[in-house]
């Protein structure tokens, strides 16, 4: 199957839902109050593994065939990624192979090296990356989860947004974090096949903006050296994935550092859960007022909260 | 009224749910690996104000006559208590002074001004506050709400409780952190009230167990110069709480602030959500291994999450 469709993704809710969390949607009345929307918080911070990333990689083990799972999975990620592809694998009793960037953080590395992943590190490179998941394919017959330019992983990003709906129906928007566009487009399909009218914001840190520039000329681009305390967000829109957000995607904000950091700080003092930059990129793209959804009951997708205290500089 | 009991409790209660949160209820696997119980946190950090303290504060406010509500509140607090007062009296319209340390903690001052409160610093000495306080009550005729000393304070903590065992009715043990002694006097009013054979436990810093030597020696007890990144369970066991503490409590457990560090580390990076240092002093307690309950289901309060991030050095 290469089409995901609101009938994949609910099939793949089924397949997955016994093994993450169903995640709780928080509410908090300053947040509101200095955003001027009424929000709605869907925590993947408390998901398995710290992220939404669990439920793509869970969906993506639970559909391998019997051959497939016996030579395992393999992935080269920024770190959540891998961390959930190693843990659904572990759970399942399968090998997986992570490549990861030898300047990933220690709170990553360790969440793997925890669930059972083997790793191998390469060069900070998304060039290196590729390469040495290659050859780790090569040698062991690995079977490659991309992290977003997959169906499987497409289908189980968008159950959150499933269970968001369901639970908070009346949505007038929703803002989602897109770094590759896994998550972004998995909400999308269910977003607008759930609620046509509802308007459907992408959130993207200004260092690393080439979904927004894809989106506004149309066209898959690329930007240079792109770089922000979001390191989850820092991968290139996919050949998968931008045509879905172009298609139901309303438009795409873009959050400075800054911006992001103080979302972090707010969320840690304000709600007192912790939130990765990545994964407060929704919220600081509201918080700004330039999303366009004053007034509105907005769902924001709080992403994941693996955040690495020994990285934390622009927290003091 | 001076007697707090089962029932005082659930008037309390019934008193000011429509204005304090229910907070959750939140387990973790990997917690209860590395502790050896099946734990169950009772999520005060969640609460209005970001601690307990809501609970007791709000059921004093609204038990005010209306001559005593016109001329306000006052207190002596260092921090959570003080936020709290000032947030209930600022919901319900009427003055409240507080007399906090020259040393409060920013983030605690700046929460107390924006419910409104007036604040009177002194110096951080136990007398100085007290003394303030007296001046403060002389001056505007506001009634003084003690932190813990007061029996509608004992009761509104008590009701945290209350919704706990509803909720997990099954426990095997709480334990609760103790400065002052008004939360684990209301809780353990409720827990044997409702649950006789329960086992109840205090948790306190090494430097600062007063209660501890109280409860051993039967005899209230002061140390000399309470020390402890757990600044909320500084104060000396009260005059009212330590005589239900005595009668009521299995035992006092002390952890070292390296164990309480190492626990607010461990719910930032584990279950996602920020619990102060004198909030995780009762999990300290447990994942130490010397409170005697492993292999129980066991109730850990979870007392506040205003963590100062300006004044954490050990977390790195």
């Amino acid at each position: 199957m290469n089409t995901v469709d609101l009938d994949t993704i609910r099939e793949a809710h089924a397949r997955i839902r016994e093994r993450i969390r169903w995640t709780p949607v928080m509410t908090n009345g300053r947040l509101d109050e200095l955003s001027g929307s009424r929000l709605f918080f869907k925590c993947e911070n408390f998901q398995e593994t710290g992220s939404f990333k669990a439920r793509g990689a869970m969906n993506a083990v639970l559909s391998l065939t019997d051959a497939e799972a016996a030579r395992g999975v393999a992935t080269h990620s920024s770190g959540n990624h891998a961390a959930a592809l190693s843990w659904a694998a572990g759970l399942m009793g399968i090998p997986s192979f992570v490549v990861m960037p030898s300047t990933a953080s220690r709170i990553k590395v360790s969440a793997v090296e925890r669930y059972g992943g083997r790793i191998v590190f390469c060069e900070p490179s998304h060039k290196a990356r590729e390469e040495a998941a290659d050859k780790v394919v090569r040698e062991t017959g690995a079977l490659l989860i991309h992290p977003y330019d997959n169906p499987r992983i497409i289908a189980g990003q968008g159950t959150a947004a499933l269970e968001f709906l369901g639970e908070v129906p009346d949505l007038d928007a929703i803002v989602c974090p897109v770094g590759g566009g896994g998550l972004l487009a998995g909400t999308s399909i269910v977003a607008k096949g759930l609620r046509p009218g509802i308007k459907l914001l992408g959130a993207e840190p200004e260092g690393a903006a080439d979904t927004k520039l894809s989106f506004e000329s149309a066209r898959r681009q690329q930007v240079e050296h792109p770089a922000s305390i979001a390191d989850g967000l820092l991968a290139f829109v996919g050949g998968m994935t931008f045509p879905v957000i172009r298609r139901l995607v309303d438009g795409i904000v873009t959050v400075s550092d800054q911006e992001i950091a103080a979302a972090v700080r707010q969320f840690l003092e304000v709600m007192k859960i912790v939130v990765e930059p990545s994964g407060a990129v929704a919220y600081a793209a509201v918080a700004g007022k330039r999303a366009g959804v004053g007034g509105m009951r907005v769902g924001v997708i709080l992403s994941g909260g693996n955040l690495d205290l020994e990285r934390t500089p622009w927290l003091k």
